[in-house]
């Protein structure tokens, strides 16, 4: 199955140019590396990540990832819920991923995955079908939203093949070795 | 074992305190709840890094997790590999994590894992011992160190206990709980 044709979207919340570039942009790349199919934040809109991210796209693959900014993260929450599939949130405070990985794999229904920021409001709590901790200790947006993909796709998103690629990493044990593939 | 018995050091190369502060306080706070036993980052001296993270540990756990900034890389990881163990450097370039994880599990001495940036001197290429690839795409330093202990410590440390709490979580499906420990 193809990350397209898997439809898991990442949603980042709150999103603030200036303040988060970078961090947005890491969670925007995790969620394209490990297997995801798209990539929403909401707060303010910002080119600058969807720029970053289609160009990730055009040298190391295009697996056809969506990227959105600025959206409302109310509404598109709840039309998920009603159109689509499930929603799950990553919070450390939620139930222990390790306990609810067999549920939410089992179901083959699209899933919404939002991550948030220091403040997320406690609609978003409620709203989810399911919290869940990456760990109960606090630590990382993009290590929770790795480790939840990671074990949702069973591993299988890093070996994934990435279509239409530019460049292409040959390993190697010690040093740089990128083939043009275009 | 603890963290501590353990001997895991994470080492983030070149931090600039105003632009990374953010990402690095991410590298490191993913570091201690992910089971190393210490955070080290050379570039620049930034006292606010190892406040961040020793307030976190003040609330969340203290397992007498160090935090040294503004260290030099490359006498720090000679000395490593003189004195200590094997120095394991992450970088989508090198062999891929599921290929040389059995081989590095396998092996007790302590562990210096080097993260990088943008820009990563080749001589750390050629000192670590393995160049370990988080998957082949472009992500997130973050991302690739949540992984690599991960699997490091076989799913372990997701489960770790962290003694000297102040405040614990109790895992809620829909909310927000937690205790006073202290």
């Amino acid at each position: 199955m193809t990350p397209a044709e898997r439809q898991i979207i990442v949603l980042k919340l709150d999103h603030r140019p200036e303040r988060d570039k970078r961090l947005t942009t890491h969670v925007g790349l995790t969620a394209r590396a490990f297997g995801a199919s798209g990539f929403w934040t909401s707060g303010l809109k910002d080119l600058n990540i969807s720029e970053t991210i289609h160009q990730v796209s055009d040298q190391w693959g295009n697996q056809g990832f969506e990227v959105l900014t600025g959206i409302n993260w109310r509404s598109s929450i709840r039309k998920w819920k009603e159109e689509k599939g499930e929603v799950i949130h990553l919070t450390m405070y939620g139930l222990h991923v390790d306990n609810v990985i067999p549920q939410i794999r089992s179901s083959p229904r699209p899933k919404l995955i939002v991550v948030g920021g220091p403040k997320v409001p406690f609609e978003v709590f409620k709203l989810a079908d399911f919290n869940v901790a990456i760990g109960h200790q606090p630590h990382s947006e993009v290590a929770a939203l790795s480790i939840f993909l990671d074990r949702l796709l069973e591993g299988q998103g890093l070996h994934l093949k990435f279509p239409d690629t530019t460049f292409e990493i040959e390993p190697t044990p010690h040093g740089k070795r990128v083939k043009e593939s275009k």
